[in-house]
């Protein structure tokens, strides 16, 4: 029964770092796409955003069905439960980079964001993809030391985020209010991006070390 | 065994309800604060929402115990899930209801919003909270009809979400960007909560008639 177990809670890890792996290319895809006004690359984006709901939906079936069959308890049933949790964060972050692609496809051919923001948005991007695949890492490896650089990244999404909202509510903002409204949503879309991230990484650290690191509820 | 398992199901039921109640209390103060700029009342939220934070891991470690002692099987395994799923929702329905008292506070005692569209934060605030008290309702009553409802209000929160962006995008606006960046996030906000009472709502339709009304995973 225990083998069992650990194979199939073997095979959930698997799914999941797959499942970063896959939000974490949505969202390099999505940023290049609105950066560079590219409509087939926002195109790919949003028709794939399905496939990262089938992976959460098989994700929590193979939960449930570990759930069903193996009836865990303690650390093991709070592993299963932290993986459904990460699988529920993993699709929002898709959707959220979906919704990056959405906006490259609206205004196209004109680009979504102006050029004195652009630099702003490149590097968030990197930074919310760079937090992505370091959860995938910590997924696939099981090495936490990889998690701790974690809130690294999640301060740089935060402070780049901070940077942008000051250039927006600089009185000389020259591009109007539609294009602020653009700014601020997207801005919004990245920071909770890493948020959602962070969170996916320290369940994992979680699934690994029994232990969560520094967790708030709120952060969830 | 069957005894035990349904009286702690009753339990965990009367506490998602709780939280209902308490999230839709959270944004209907938030909405007056903002509107009344009503720092006293933007403080209560604010203080009030570490309760349910609180109400939020007392839901989770009692669906654990559950899943822990009684291990269920096929729907009622489903149910604790539907009902940790919950949690997890209403915990951020009482996030965004303080973001909303924060924005309150910090530009007291200037009013957040520009008066032409506060009529829009009004309704989207009633219709909001509407949504979590109907959710409440359903957790309490087992009304699947209540249930029905849900859809409208939400359809009412999404409809006002896009009159107020038509507003905003008006080469007319004539508040300024720094207003704008406020009306986009806050927006923002409402329609979030109302997704996510919606989900809340359809995943107690689930525990009460173990069937998912039209559901999409995205919601969640």
């Amino acid at each position: 029964m225990r083998e069992a177990y650990h194979v199939e809670l073997e095979n959930l890890a698997e799914r999941l770092a797959g499942m970063s792996g896959q939000v974490a290319d949505a969202m390099e895809r999505a940023t290049k796409a609105m950066l560079e006004s590219d409509l087939e690359l926002a195109e790919r984006v949003i028709s794939s955003d399905s496939l990262v709901d089938d992976a959460r939906a098989d994700c929590e079936e193979q939960a449930y069905a570990l759930l069903a069959l193996q009836a865990p308890v303690a650390t093991d049933l709070r592993v299963v439960l932290a993986a459904i949790h990460a699988a529920e964060s993993l699709e929002r972050m898709g959707d959220l980079a979906l919704h990056v692609a959405k906006a490259a496809r609206r205004r196209h051919p004109d680009p979504v964001l102006p050029e004195n923001v652009r630099p702003y948005f490149a590097e968030m991007g990197k930074a919310a993809v760079r937090l992505a695949r370091r959860a995938e890492q910590v997924i696939r490896t099981r090495d936490v030391e990889a998690a701790r650089a974690i809130e690294t990244d999640d301060d740089q999404v935060d402070d780049i985020h901070r940077h942008l909202f000051s250039v927006l509510m600089d009185k000389d903002w020259p591009h109007g209010v539609a294009a602020a409204v653009d700014v601020t949503l997207l801005g919004r879309f990245y920071e909770r991006y890493a948020d959602h991230a962070v969170s996916v990484a320290k369940r994992m650290v979680f699934v690994v070390t029994g232990r969560m690191p520094g967790y708030s509820a709120t952060e969830a």
